[in-house]
């Protein structure tokens, strides 16, 4: 049987989980991990705010301990990273916080990143993550667009507004990734990457990615011989 | 055409380029980039100081400039990662070091890595290094086995002193994973997770997944209408 | 009408809010704020993992959104100060975290805390959070006795353990003062004291204290005309 | 006997001492500590370099080791904590700095703090006290007005400089709360709050505050059984 | 014999050898250490990127051991420090990178430096050099005139382009000392102190004297009986 | 008239000023500056608390001030820097720490100091020291003698606990150098350097080297055109 990854996205938007979805397709290959995208019904309407990240972190860990048996690793798909604490210490398997390994993608590049996020609530939340993280230090800067989650998928607005925030990163920041830092903007990766000619990090593929290496690389903890 | 990624042993022991294809054959799959590994028969015999990596940096960069048009990724196999800032000044197409590769891919897991060096000499080496990546600050600890890498394919001698190190770097200083210090160290990878119990992560192995993974996102820098 | 304080334990676990309500006693004095504690019968049992902090969170944040307006400040009384940043979002009322007010009280005396916790688990916990407010670098250890939040009413045994670390900390990592690093433990501050001679920080206490200090100073935002 | 609390102003300018000393009638409740603030009079005229603040150090711990049994906590009044390292070493007594305290009030209310300074040359001082604090990294940024402390009680003038120097802090720095740093600043709290709608912390009454609750809390160092 | 100290110029522009050997008369009195100043051939035209220095790495360091018992100490004259801590590996003697010694030098005299660099490419391989070298904190700013090496020997243009960056590294970025960013530069460090009125310090010159020092003070490490 | 250096004692120990005065002799070449050692009679008997120290300084800047015209740099000698940083608003002269140069040299020679302090209430005051510098970072320790100033002098006793001393910093911390923590330890150098094997760094010599360095290069600030 082949390997199976689960990919929460920790919000009600089934759009959200649509597009991050589709952005998966780049890992569907023969004999690729099999890669199941789920919504968590009960979750926020998106994450804009701590209250909602605090919302969404038990539902989070009770899903993947449900879950334990029946995947090799999980990805959460919520640039908060919510409940990834929690769910690494209820199962033994590799657990990817899309912020968490979205960062540390662009240090492997070595490169130094740029985030974009939604609105500028997000922006001191990502910082706040980051020194917990002990990431603080790469980041060069954090932007909003002002766009909600619900607008996301407005794609004339949402699409000027990245690119442009991408390219105050770049010339004003001297950022050398961009991430995109929500779920839902993976279908800018594309125009984003062609306007502003940086890599783009979509975090959603970064965390994937890790997990199919990771699982490639059988790097999950067993029980030692004392 | 398939993508390719060239692995570059800095080194001219051919039996650590052997042993480094062996393990990278879990990324060998039927539609998995083409992984080529090349001696660099110039190199010095191991890099166990200072000199030896600075014997090596221009020799790496020289190679993967004139490779630049041949593979879509470039991985230095050498855990003090010679030439790799050279190199992306050079091309435009990811580089990985191994020792940047590995550390980060151990933040991924939300785990801090302790690292088994070859000889006491290397760890002093392998903290600067982790200072200027700025990435010190998540190490637990850096023990040496006290063998040349010359000695490492000595199964019996090495098994027992890498064991060893990994039960201190696990009882004494609270590593979550092992991070096999030294490219030469892969076919060690299976016994010490078994008797160890903690991910192990043999550093060639980190870089060419992330390797893998970035190439199927497409990061590389392509050139922005200004 | 005087002003008043809501403290709030986030575990279900009626005993420990019984201890911390007699040792806000210090504080009620003829015209010092109301000190009302209350205990959350839907959260964990205790706080012994991320997922109760997790769990304990969100239900933490409600229960001030809606006290919001017969309160003056609020205090969380968890040492993982779960729903404390959440908080801060829905009111603009001063909103106090026990760990971060402990910790913050011991470097205003000039002194570097070591602190006492319930569970092995609880100590990388402890040092997650306190990295994430950026006051790690501050704390000489965090320790564990070893018992469990429900163990920790039995007092022959808690007392031995408690005063058993409290002297480690003194003599092997030079704390200058000593942090109870659970809410539990409020009635062991007087037997710590006088065995091991340093000041011994309730957390409960400490995160009262500087309530009724900001509501003094009238500490809170108000709307400025822009 | 009730508790008492001595408050130096390290500086000989009594109209310093009388501001704070009203200014600490908030603290002045019928079972309240005794709260006494005296002048140094052969202190300089005001502590607006570092020889200022070296000519005070020896002042304030002499007189604090001369008080030590008249008083239950000591306050500095001066926001470059002369002498309180010195004090903490002659007495076994909560000794607080404003600085430190301020600081640190602003840490436990989750808000970083900018400070507002006298001349141009308090700056620099400011920072490297925060540095030798280890509380640097917490302060969004620290200006002017350009006045010397003897010209602070010219309302008219400063009072519009504070407010305007507010305004950059909470629009340009993202300050989150204001400090007031000169003890001599304490009259301008008010029209600063009411202009900027931030909290604004007098370091004075943070000090105060700080030794009121920790004498509740009994946190002086006793003498242990060995 | 006197001491004598050797100092190479890693690239093979025997201008900026000549320029530097002038430079040193400060130093060329009647009792002091002998100073030879010695070009490497082979090396490269300019050190301007990370490939150049890593060329020059290994010449550096084959000199030096091949020169080590004839001289008293050594000291690498180029900004990248290239060969310097190989060097210090395979001899006894001190072995000085000027960009170390000039950026400790600042520090000495308790003043926090801004930097001049050659062309923008230089910028970030500074700021990762002296992050490995943990000194990274103490830099201001470090700003390019936007000439190549070659080119600095044009008096005119390279003269105004330096003062202006020093006045811009004094008024925005508040340096307290200007180091000049490339050994090349030694020419113009008196027309910059007397337009900046700023210690301004010519890196080569600060190691020659740290090593001049050195020598005094019998620094270098003799074996220890066991 | 050839330049000139005053050392400065700021305790009123005369055996510890001509201890210092007769270690300088390395320095007393012909076309040397003069180095003038002077005792502050006034100071404390010996630096051995922060009180000392607060004592010491605003005699060191009241000395240095009056003689500004007459030397053309000033060493502090005393290894908790007293007065250096009011000095340097004083006078437009090089002013050098013993503690900060010594820190500094230990650094240009690419090596991590260890530190010998005399008795285990200095270590404390040596690292808050070290962390206002932000040099902290390159300590391995910093480790007593147990003797007080006066009985530096007792060689027999004295010189046995410092050779020990100094060994544990080799073999138990990695010590690179020894710095003799205090001014009086200068005679010691000698044994310590043949005993333990590494660089042992008079930090009065370090200070005066540095002088002599910085008058070569004259690099004091001048006023500059605006």
């Amino acid at each position: 049987m082949p390997a199976s990854i689960l990919v929460i996205n920790p919000n009600s938007n089934t759009d959200v989980t649509a597009a991050m979805d589709w952005a998966l397709n780049i890992y569907r290959t023969d004999d690729a991990p099999t890669i199941v995208c789920r919504t968590i019904a009960e979750g926020p309407a998106g994450v804009e705010s701590q209250r909602d990240s605090d919302l969404a972190a038990p539902l989070v860990s009770h899903l993947i301990a449900n879950e334990s048996d029946n995947f090799d690793a999980f990805v959460v798909a919520c640039y908060s990273d919510p409940g990834v604490r929690a769910s690494r210490e209820l199962v033994d398997k590799p657990v990817f916080g899309i912020a968490e390994t979205a960062l540390t993608q662009s240090i492997q590049l070595g490169r130094r990143p740029g985030v974009i996020s939604i609105l500028e609530a997000a922006v001191e939340r990502h910082w706040a993550h980051a020194r917990s993280l002990k990431l603080d230090g790469f980041i060069v800067a954090d932007l909003p667009i002002g766009l909600r989650v619900k607008d996301i998928s407005d794609e004339e607005k949402a699409s000027e507004r990245i690119v442009s925030v991408g390219r105050r990163l770049r010339d004003e920041y001297h950022a050398e990734t961009i991430i995109l830092g929500c779920a839902g903007m993976a279908r800018y990766r594309g125009i984003l990457t062609s306007e502003v000619g940086l890599p783009v990090i979509d975090p959603t593929q970064a965390a994937v990615g890790a997990a199919i290496v990771a699982i490639r690389q059988d790097l999950h903890a067993s029980p030692a011989p004392q």
